[in-house]
């Protein structure tokens, strides 16, 4: 089933277009998680692996799917691309739909290593989604579209992102528009002949949550491509703040939030509330998400009768 | 050491500003190597870092750096990562700087997570350089220049790269400039404060061998940054047409060809020459264009009577 396809029937399936992030470092681990494992790099390695599967323990039944941001295991070197190969597996064989942020791009025969590497069964870490970035134009992006038809996978275009210099190359005016207008027309075109059954390609784009004129403007110009959108929560980004991410029907966008839902146990409250329990604090945090972007989106909808095939 | 000046007198050392590139394929591996490894992924990658380690002791003799593609050894899974960390240390043991062709790109501590895996001595693959993407901003830059300065490493920042649809974004008119122009001026003012003895910066930028006029106007427009000049050889790119990219004493450049080096042996004239002895291939190859560079640009000055101090 095309990626689109399968990512609106895990949102329907859970009610929620909630994307878990897991960021790990070693420094915001579960007091203690450590212990057991070392500080040495493979040991810490293992930690990650380890922290991962029991935030998918906690998330695996309320959210459809989940990011890893790749830097944060490459910075283990290779015992923590084995680390995150497992955390990726792990997802999978929960049913959560994974997304590897990895922000990857180059051209050609070289794309297509990193879409075999990422976005497919013959590499070593099988996601269903990578992040990309456009710079290098159609020859950075084709090689990951033909990869993503080939597997029902899928790729998410960098477009506007959530950070405050976003603005330095993203808002640029080309003529009347700013550059991320630009790019937002060119992932539409470039993605229009992969769309499943809902009429969405496999081609999505990210949009940050930090600037919601600009998540509205991105919404309506750019039909047929699914949203992820970053900086929910600790970079800012509230519920009403994405609401115009959705269609009427709360489909199309998906929402991350990584430190807010993984690190929840850091938060006073949930600690006071869970103690050493972390992984409930961790659910928690992820059930307060759905019902926040339930109550100020049209995500609520997901939930009314007779939305839910499933 | 700063990154620039330890790259200037590797390049005063060998006489040449020539980047070897390694990214290796199965296809294209020698005839029967693989033949001793097997085919299925992970001997594939020993293959890979094998072939690596014969490229490297037929090149380090004559050119000052070595650029590996990173989505090749990611392509075969942490398998191809350990290959790529032993090939990364081999060039380093054998006295040439190491430039990893990663593009990676992300902001704050998810961008010094990349840094710490390639910029330094705490990660995996401890390399010289990495290229990155500038589409996020100064966010984005500033880890990796934080980095460098730390570790006396660099990074070279995509501004106009050689693949024909570079147009597609970079040439886009920002007011009376294309946009590259003004990811120059960026890099330039966002490595300014890192310069070495020489007066260049750890931020690099690269630039292609493919348009030479906009090699000329960017050489002229980027004080103090260091190209880095892909699109040699099969991708078109002549030594005239890199040229301009030197200063007067055949400096502040270096000029990547990959497959028409390490590959060389694929050449009807050089395997005809020398059949299974294919590091001569490559040897010769590297000549041909060390000699090409030399009389066709500032790079020959490199070679001139007291232009040497090793």
């Amino acid at each position: 089933m095309p990626f689109s396809d399968r990512l609106f029937a895990a949102i329907r399936e859970k009610g929620t277009p909630v994307l878990a992030g897991i960021d790990p470092r070693a420094e915001s681990l579960p007091p203690g998680f450590l212990v057991g494992f070392g500080a040495d790099r493979p040991s810490v390695a293992r930690a990650f692996a380890a922290f991962s599967r029991d935030v998918i323990d906690a998330l695996a039944p309320l959210v459809p799917a989940v990011k890893f941001q790749a830097a944060f295991f490459e910075a283990l070197g290779p015992e923590g691309m084995i680390a995150l190969g497992d955390a990726l597996a792990y997802a999978r064989s929960r049913g959560m739909l994974v997304i590897l942020d990895g922000k990857r791009n180059d051209i050609g025969s070289t794309a297509e290593a990193y879409a075999t590497a990422y976005m497919g069964p013959d590499g070593g870490w099988e996601a269903d989604a990578l992040t990309i970035n456009a710079y290098l134009g159609v020859d950075g992006i084709a090689p990951f579209v033909r990869a993503g038809a080939e597997h029902d996978t899928g790729a998410f275009v960098l477009v506007r992102t959530s950070n405050p210099s976003a603005r330095d190359l993203q808002d640029l005016r080309v003529g009347d528009r700013p550059l991320y207008r630009h790019v937002a027309d060119l992932v539409t075109q470039w993605g229009a002949d992969h769309r499943g059954k809902s009429g969405y390609s496999l081609l999505g784009a990210v949009v940050g949550a930090t600037y919601p004129q600009e998540l509205a403007e991105l919404r309506e110009v750019m039909p047929g491509v699914v949203l992820l959108v970053p900086g929910y929560g600790a970079q800012g980004g509230t519920a009403a703040d994405v609401a115009s991410a959705f269609d009427a029907d709360g489909l199309r966008a998906i929402v991350n939030n990584s430190r807010g839902l993984a690190f929840a146990y850091l938060r006073k409250d949930l600690a006071a509330r869970f103690g050493d329990r972390w992984q409930r604090a961790v659910e928690a945090a992820a059930i307060e998400m759905i019902e926040a972007l339930a109550s100020a989106t049209p995500a609520g909808r997901l939930r009314a009768p007779g939305s839910n095939p499933a």
